[in-house]
């Protein structure tokens, strides 16, 4: 089994600083997070610009390359509504650290984004939902083969579909969470690769808990075979928890040093 | 599911302190660990009086009686080769608020503490083991039957049999622990309880990993199934793990404040 993925979620223009950043085409706040997260564990950066209706093409490649070429090509995540702006940034991607991931698509009004994918050589997240909430798993894995079928019939390697169960969140949906849990086992079963919004559990909670939660949640879903997820490398705790199950689960060997490398 | 189960491990003779106050009978040292404990949420108390070969009789049951009529008569686990303080122990011990445990009967040497148990209409903690350590889970699962056969031959019902999967220790077994993961899954799968010395796993490594290791195992223990562990309830990164469980799992409630119950 190889190591868990952390996508950095920090370059995001929900954050103002960020997002002004992005406005002004200045580096410097973004290489600064890219950074953070770099140094803190991250193997992929998430890249989101929003909607970006306007613009976006020119954005996106403006931060893959400014990004890239400052951290000896680190693989990114190229998350935006924009089609355009997703093959614009591919189009200027160098993909020797990694391949590109298109965030993302589902079995709904984003499917055409597995197209784009796989046109591109490219990973993509593939949200099991398709409008709203999967109500069982069984919508949920009808939606995974759904998505899983068009790719392959366009001549993607399943390991390139990473799926996404979409974590709900506990207050309101505490009830489901084994059953998200339980979709992932399913994944792993499969041999698929999975990815998602692990936060998306902690939603609404207190801040000091948040952490607390998302260490217990990302614990038990590598054990279920998670393979991957977007999430804070900033957070410490969850850090720690996710080089534990590594170790756990065999996928790096342990050594007293094994939480600094 | 009902809420899991801690089993506070710090009333111990290897404690010097501890050691010293079972030797003089000096309550005050012993009453102060299962304070700390029962305030940081255990559930149940053991209680290691060691091998007890002398006047181990007279030790427990001052020991069981100097806890319970102090707190409450909170529950107890008495833990020493010497069966017959054991059974000094019940005697004298109130069972209003749980029965007490017998620590611990395995399917070798020590299976007679399970017809002990059964005497007593107490609970046992079952190790699956015979002769040191099971070489795989069809060796496990076999010392679990032939114990679980010999309790309820003589009228035990199966949920007072806690089965020990005996957790190993990463740094030099670290390729086991997914399947002494796997095993507490078929436990759980059989609808029977589980419990264990859950920091085994983290044995040898450095004293600030052994916490992160251990929460990150209780998670991965807890998804499987596992009902209860012997621990250390003053390790709060352990505490916040196994209530954050228990949310996630929808054995309690999610509140703001689950982390201060």
């Amino acid at each position: 089994m190889g190591k868990f993925i952390v996508i950095g979620e920090r370059i995001h223009c929900i954050s103002p600083v960020i997002k002004q950043a992005m406005d002004t085409r200045d580096p410097a706040p973004i290489l600064k997070r890219a950074k953070e997260q770099i140094d803190a564990g991250a193997t992929y950066l998430d890249v989101n610009i929003g909607p970006a209706e306007k613009g976006g093409e020119d954005l996106m490649k403006w931060a893959v390359q400014t990004i890239q070429s400052e951290f000896d090509n680190i693989p990114l995540c190229l998350d935006t509504a924009n089609k355009k702006a997703i093959e614009a940034g591919i189009s200027v991607y160098n993909r020797s650290k990694g391949k590109p991931i298109v965030n993302s698509a589902d079995a709904g009004d984003r499917i055409e984004n597995i197209d784009l994918a796989a046109a591109n050589d490219a990973i993509v997240l593939a949200l099991c939902s398709k409008a709203g909430i999967s109500s069982d798993n069984d919508e949920r894995m009808g939606y995974c083969q759904e998505m899983l079928e068009r790719g392959m019939g366009l001549g993607m390697e399943p390991e390139d579909l990473w799926f996404d169960p979409l974590f709900l969140v506990i207050k309101g949906m505490q009830d489901k969470q084994m059953e998200v849990l339980s979709f992932i086992k399913d994944l792993a079963d499969m041999g698929l690769n999975s990815s998602g919004g692990l936060s998306n559990c902690s939603n609404m909670m207190p801040k000091n808990i948040r952490p607390i939660i998302d260490s217990t949640m990302v614990a038990m879903a590598m054990f279920c075979g998670l393979t991957s997820a977007i999430a804070n490398p900033s957070d410490l705790r969850l850090m720690e928890t996710i080089r534990s199950a590594d170790v756990i689960k065999n996928n790096t060997l342990y050594a007293d040093s094994y939480l600094e490398i």
